[in-house]
């Protein structure tokens, strides 16, 4: 008789398990971007610890390992650091001096502080794009309202005017109508503020970038960034544009991820103008406008991160679909929680629904639906009607 | 002053958290299984909560709340199901008196007890489907070596046996060669064992169903499984194989969920022979046979276990991809970690690597390796390769 068992059962005595240790990679932060990277490093067998507020924190309730603590609280990123083989991010509110602190300590950061401090002050984050002679809009510093009123002298009011060390969605970014205004908000910002016109875009786009330490670089397709209250609301990818500005777009988030010695996703922000490509703003991490990756690229934003933080090499950037559509999931003015309407968005065709976990507050991120189809128009559509079924805003 | 910023600042006082409670899954195992199945509850906000051996399984390694117990203890599959809106399984060694008796204590089962035992008996699946009219191979229930003999007349020796009640990955599958084979075999084996023919196959099919509650199905393409060791090492989507014979096995595997009423994903193992298809082994969960089905379809066998076992609309088993490719990541023979071999297997362009985190033993699956392409011959090379690395036989 020959057993065609296993081999565990016909073959040689199994050795003892052997298990090399797992790549750990330390998070600050455990919102849905740090729940998502969770998610991928399932796949890759990478342990992730996140630093969280609390274990009702969207990455801890997918199971991520975590250390509580605040961003601004050295001895929590310290206890987060032990251990795992590089520190990195899901947000951006982490003290710069802390992060050099780490680094001084022998912490692996990825990105570097240095580099992180382009995501951190919008302001430093423009002289430095300048510097480079990136296209950038014009800005100014303010300290004082007569700065302000020399800027809007030359481009004209309104102007458009944001705290350089704080905000996304949004947050931190401020419509200044006249003078008035200005000096209102300069009384609450004593460090001043980054001003810039009120520009005419064509469309705002984003454009993904890895870079690997060791400095493999890998960009995705340009897309369309669609906001609604300053919040990012819609992707579309590939960006309906013209090839050539979608090619001279990713051109210059890599020229960027190497000019600031990038490591990890980079998410390069960029207004389409009449007069060309400006570079608005950058994430050192994933970020919100590229979670269509998930399913409509070869490699997610966050396994990608994955891989570039721990050296590894990228993978493909390509997407798996002619056309894909992603539209965020905010939670409805009733304060209704769209996982009570989850079955209704699962019923549309192609629609791929993340929900983060999180308790259901009006204009919250609460999830995302993605839709990958052979056509923009039609993968939108059904996106978005996905998500008006999860907010409650259709039947 | 017009705040630009989120609604949060800048609108109506948020309510306080509203919180729907998740839907709760329950899933007897713990194995790479209801790993990748909480990866895919992630997405869908799903809490899922297993019935472990130990901390170190691999479900409860990537963050899946957990019960300690053994599945033969009813006491544990009692606290499991507790506060869960379904139970559910990665296997299939679930004393069926158990089943039932949850069952009749209120306990939702998905696939219901006598379901299940379609997948847990082989001897009852074999007279089910015979019953149904359904093609199987020839068979017979031996008690006593006088039985053995008798079949081997009619269908000559070789012949396959297995034991009705335990068995995947090859175990307790054996290959009997006379008739001193089958003494020996029925000597250990008290309560009998399967026969059949060791029959001649052209290759073997794997068809993915899923079922509902409610009754709504939808059917995978058919795959074709490579077996290695009586080990399933390749799984190669479409089968390439006559448009007739694959639309045959999806009719097969719709008619049979249906028949035996399922829920959940379902695994229809069938013999592709010179006289036709025949039904080999049901899986009543998601199967290694459908690990393509992350990538390779628009939903994947985890997701959709989830939305079936739960009752919601089930989702596209379309493919992604003209072909795509998987291949078992196995423990090498002297005993080393894949893990250590990563970095590698991630530079073969379009290589998804899953790895379960698992201690390394010879024969052991530690993970797997997909790949999306145009044709499936490139794919399944780029699949091997991966592998390879992985397990130590490639550079």
């Amino acid at each position: 008789m020959s057993a065609v068992g296993s081999v565990l059962e016909s073959g040689p005595a199994p050795r003892a398990g052997a298990q090399a240790p797992s790549a750990r990679v330390a998070m600050v932060g455990a919102g849905q971007l740090a729940r998502m990277t969770h998610q991928a490093a399932i796949a890759l067998g990478v342990e992730l610890r996140v630093l969280a507020a609390s274990a009702d924190d969207p990455a801890v309730r997918a199971g991520a390992a975590h250390v509580l603590g605040a961003p601004d609280d050295l001895g929590a990123l310290r206890a987060l650091a032990a251990g795992c083989d590089v520190l990195t991010f899901d947000h951006e509110r982490i003290p710069p001096e802390h992060l050099r602190a780490l680094q001084d300590e022998g912490v692996v950061l990825a990105p570097g502080a240095g580099a992180k401090l382009a995501a951190q002050d919008k302001l430093h984050a423009r002289r430095l794009l300048a510097g480079l002679g990136l296209p950038v809009p014009a800005f100014t510093h303010a300290r004082t309202p007569a700065d302000a009123e020399r800027f809007a002298g030359e481009h004209g009011w309104p102007l458009i005017a944001k705290t350089p060390r704080e905000g996304y969605d949004g947050r931190g970014v401020f419509t200044l109508q006249g003078l008035a205004d200005a000096e209102r908000l300069l009384g609450e910002t004593p460090g001043g503020i980054l001003l810039e016109p009120h520009l005419a875009l064509d469309c705002e786009l984003s454009v993904l970038v890895a870079r690997a330490r060791g400095g493999e670089r890998v960009a995705y397709v340009a897309a369309q960034t669609v906001q609604r209250e300053a919040m990012c609301r819609e992707i579309l990818s590939p960006a309906p544009i013209d090839a050539a500005l979608a090619a001279q777009a990713q051109a210059l988030a890599l020229e960027l991820a190497e000019a600031i010695d990038a490591t990890g996703i980079m998410a390069v922000e960029l207004f389409a103008t009449p007069g060309g490509l400006l570079v608005n703003e950058l994430a050192l991490r994933p970020h919100n406008s590229g979670h269509h990756t998930i399913e409509g690229a070869v490699t997610s934003q966050f396994e990608q991160h994955l891989r570039a933080v721990l050296g590894w090499p990228l993978g493909a950037g390509d997407a798996t679909a002619p056309a894909v559509a992603c539209v965020n999931v905010v939670g409805p003015p009733d304060g209704s929680d769209p996982r009570t309407r989850l079955p209704a968005a699962l019923a549309v065709p192609g629609a791929h629904v993340h929900l983060y976990a999180k308790a259901a507050r009006p204009g919250r991120k609460l999830g995302h639906v993605t839709v990958c189809w052979t056509e923009l128009r039609a993968a939108r559509a059904a996106a978005l009607h996905a998500a008006a079924l999860l907010e409650g805003r259709a039947s």
